[in-house]
């Protein structure tokens, strides 16, 4: 691209550049900004809708506070590229989500414009009040701003901030970007509330006051006129920001720089916590994205003149999609079943199920505490509950895992996406740790099929128990091996053996899809590979069998070593009495940044040819 | 206690005894109950303050709904003990708590009755509105009830459950127990609403509203009624429960029968998500608990007549109390220590350094996800955050933990209480899980202390490091090793030979405070002893040290087995290639209920003699 295209973005190399120029050029700004936003995500992939949606927002936020001095907390992330672009890092978007290129996210170790970082939402205000906090604490005159969307808002650990934050004496701005999405369409209460909010006069009332009164009012008496509402006490406020104890302003037009910025310099003069209602638009300004945000919400490269263009060939089918259709499947077939996602319709796969079921379908939005629970509620009712969750958002219930579900030992099942490395999202979604810490709760178990079929067959496996399962299965596509229609299970705590060695030295245990590079190297070694396919139950008698009769165990995993799978075959051969050469090869004890995730498997020597050099290394050293 | 005291509460064995009984003896029936709750917990100590307060609710939903087929589902639990007696267990009610009796929360297995079972918080309405809605799905006509208190309602899951609730087409019934106490005063911005709704005119309104308007008016009137306020579309709603799509009712006095069972019986008539907002006094009817609610939430044995008697001489210190010093004599010598506590300041052991810091002491309310994460804004500020939490309320943060500390590396100290079995509270507080899953997730450590001393110094070691730490410590008193005055740590990451045998056949490993079990077992097998101090990380200088030395390796630690510190040493020496008959004791794979907790170490076979005779049959079999 040549810089020609925009004059006033290549002059802002920090927001200090920004601050500098006449306002009066700050919209023109915002449309390079804009261009630039589209240009770049056309050519490397990554988040379109909402950036599209913050352009406007990023450009007021930076030109009325004093960033990186004032902290801006993203909530989520993936709506930072216009902030990205105007801290610094313009040049470096074509490096976005790729390895060592910048993160898809904000980063503390990127910038020092990136306050916090994020990934999983709903995490924003609860961080921007520790950080006015410590300000106060401090005696700094500081500004934590946490910028949150409307999806966010719904989950819980949103409202355990603002009930904290609204009656602290922290000078905390929230400002929910409300665009009346998320990833997913928007469902529950709240999100129907900030409609009513935004509906009829209301909304009209309220604009007005942003683009008048708040000009006009000197902060001291908008203080004066707060004050006086609170002295009338048995005064009920009105909206439910006011009753967390916000001063909530809005709504206002997030795309309206004429508003914003007044509106932005007003409140920073404000004492307190501080609500700003900005209403948005995900795509704003790129047609094809206002007209499908869900589609354009993380599109691959794409000809912005074109749009996206359906592949000519069917892509191989991937985990979440043969997740789907067994969910259909085994839902035609047993009325008990019922889908539920925390606000995960496509990113699960359950489009399809939605559509067909729709009565068995739960979308309990941004809320995996919830959703957890609440399929233990209906499991309690003899309904046969299918929890569709990402492996790293089950840590967000984690203790509704243990407390609700495991501990009362319902029948409900966890299809659990995502599980180990997933590419260009990076640490944040890397579903690294679930063996351990579903293996360490009792009456739990965990699947790892090895392929596209035995994910199928492994969701039939734990819909038949009585007892919670997890089915963990990774991001994208497997090695193409194609679910069989029946819904058949395999042996319960059973694995196979799929390559016998002649000489038995070595056996590798696969726990998952590493099963083929491992049957690769086990080719090249001569090795014994078994395809162990639970985590636990651990098939035991198997393993009994394979180390007695093999000189040394390896175990492979797409997961955390440190209390993975392998540590499990350690427990059980202790407990066995066997004393035996063990190698536990898997992800190592440290966050790994995002990068294509074949790249990484292999840095991370997961790969064939890695796990033979490891396995050389260790045993068959000259 | 004779029966005759008790003339009308010996005649209900189960709910339909008391729905038979004219209406006209509840009130009898209630104050009896009352008096029964008085006699049985002066008896057998347990939760008091709560349960007074709801003697009437429990009388008026038993007398007014259909249980068991209706569903009660009570939230945190503690509160049960009217219910239990009403429910066939009231002779049961002097084994309360201990060891093969009743539990002290609701139990699944315990009765029907417990519809779901609890012991964390806020929980319910997600577990009710799962069973509404397959009631739904079903075609039955049930209710499903949550129960739940003003200070459960702040944390951010029953949010996520009443937005969800607020849009469902579901018979649930949400009756907010408000009392204006958690276990700890009340804080935030929710109660401070709440005190809003109930007082001056609102209440007296609202309250005639359920006296006289809600007997006449009759369920179809109400429908029609709120059909018309829904036509109006542009209506903002007036609270905050039906901004979230609830019909709210109250509030009303929850003592008063009267109220009550005419309100319930109306409700009982209406679809959709109904709230009822109940008025109550912790401690209710007994003077002494209604003067001081907390002193009286989880008291001993007492008499009833005289009350609590402080002990003549001071009990041995608690690790609660070393950890309540340590925190008050760091933040004396550091300003930029804070405090955070998620509504556990008594259980903590904050109440003095909330009295001498107030500044820096933060309880952000029943709201551990929010907790993490506002300790992590803090800590990027260059606080020193350190968060005090119960090993089980941590997994309510363990996405916070990982995602919002461990990731972005920020040193924030986890001081976590009642890690391994807890006693009375049984299975849900039991601290058993968090050496596995915080083990697993990088740039985390974990100290182990084995007694009061240690504790000290290593919430001081821990305090020193530039990353997250957590130091675990159990519930009660340890062997009496006074703390020194010093603030000096231990070395990081270090342990200790605490006992060398002459024979080297035997080491044993102890993580914690089970070292001194070990100790006497190494007595007598004359095996090595080594105190390990910290699960992460380990020390594997020393533990290839005592591997090359011994020809068995042992390890005990007060916590579960399954990918826990006995585990990590696995690991370890897998890692060195090492080979070593390895013998892992801790907790066994399931969860563990209530009774004395050295009873229950015993029976797990993590006693002195326990650990002697495990060891005996493994490696000395004769």
């Amino acid at each position: 691209m040549t810089t020609n295209a925009y004059p006033l973005l290549q002059k802002v190399n920090a927001p200090a550049d920004l601050r500098a120029m006449p306002r009066g050029n700050l919209k023109a700004l915002a449309s390079e900004l804009r261009n630039y936003v589209i240009d770049s995500v056309s050519q490397t992939g990554g988040h379109l809708s909402s950036n599209l949606g913050t352009v406007e927002l990023t450009v007021a936020l930076h030109a009325v506070f004093d960033t990186p001095y004032d902290r801006i907390v993203w909530d989520v992330g993936h709506q930072t590229y216009p902030h990205k672009i105007l801290t610094g890092r313009r040049e470096r978007m074509s490096t976005l989500r790729q390895l060592d290129g910048i993160s898809g996210f904000p980063l503390r170790t990127e910038s020092e414009y990136d306050a916090f970082g994020a990934g999983h939402s709903s995490t924003s205000i609860s961080a921007a009040l520790g950080m006015a906090l410590a300000a106060k604490q401090k005696g700094e005159n500081r500004r934590a701003i946490a910028v949150i969307g409307d999806g966010a808002m719904t989950a819980g650990m949103a409202f355990e901030a603002l009930n904290n934050g609204g009656v602290a004496d922290a000078n905390l701005l929230v400002i929910l970007n409300d665009n009346d999405m998320s990833i997913s369409p928007p469902v529950g209460a709240l999100n129907r509330y900030l409609a009513q909010l935004m509906s009829g006069q209301f909304y009209a009332k309220a604009r007005d006051m942003g683009k008048s009164v708040l000009k006009q009012v000197p902060p001291l008496l908008e203080l004066a006129k707060r004050l006086e509402q609170q002295a009338k006490g048995m005064v009920v406020p009105a909206t439910m920001f006011e009753q967390f104890g916000f001063n909530y302003i809005g709504p206002i037009d997030g795309h309206d720089l004429d508003s914003l910025i007044p509106t932005l310099e007003n409140i920073k003069g404000l004492k307190g916590p501080q609500f700003l209602h900005v209403v948005t638009k995900k795509g704003q300004g790129y047609k094809l994205a206002e007209a499908d945000p869900v589609a354009y919400h993380g599109p691959g490269k794409f000809d912005p003149a074109v749009g996206l263009v359906k592949p000519a060939a069917p892509a191989k089918q991937t985990f979440t999609q043969v997740f789907g259709q067994w969910l259909c499947d085994m839902a035609a077939q047993d009325q008990r079943l019922v889908g539920i996602t925390p606000a995960m319709r496509e990113g699960s796969g359950m489009v399809e199920f939605h559509k067909r079921f729709p009565g068995r379908y739960h979308d309990v939005g941004i809320a995996e505490q919830h959703a957890v629970t609440f399929a233990g509620g209906m499991a309690c009712e003899g309904l046969k509950p299918v929890v569709a969750i990402y492996s790293t958002f089950l840590q967000r219930a984690y203790d509704q895992l243990i407390h609700d579900v495991a501990l009362q030992n319902l029948p409900v099942v966890f299809a659990l996406d995502r599980a180990g490395l997933v590419g260009a999202d990076g640490a944040t979604h890397a579903g690294a740790y679930d063996i351990a810490f579903v293996r360490c709760i009792p009456n739990m178990s965990m699947a790892c099929p090895a392929d596209e079929r035995e994910t199928r067959q492994l969701l039939s496996t734990a819909y038949a128990q009585n007892h919670p399962v997890c089915v963990r299965y990774p991001r994208g596509a497997g090695v193409g091996m194609t679910p069989l229609e029946s819904l058949d299970g395999l042996p319960f705590g059973k694995g196979e053996i799929r390559r016998s060695s002649a000489t038995k030295k070595i056996a590798i245990l696969a726990f998952g899809s590493l099963l083929y590079p491992a049957l690769a190297a086990g080719e090249a070694l001569d090795a014994t590979v078994v395809n162990m396919r639970w985590a636990k139950p651990l098939d035991e008698e198997l393993l009994r069998q394979v180390a007695a009769e093999h000189d040394a165990i390896v175990t492979v995993e797409e997961g955390c070593v440190m209390g993975g799978a392998g540590s499990a075959v350690g427990e059980a051969l202790a407990a066995a009495g066997i004393t035996k050469p063990l190698l536990h090869l898997g992800l190592p004890d440290q966050f790994i940044e995002h990068g294509d995730p074949a790249k990484l498997l292999a840095l991370q020597g997961l790969d064939a040819a890695g796990m033979e050099a490891s396995i050389r290394a260790r045993f068959m050293a000259p």
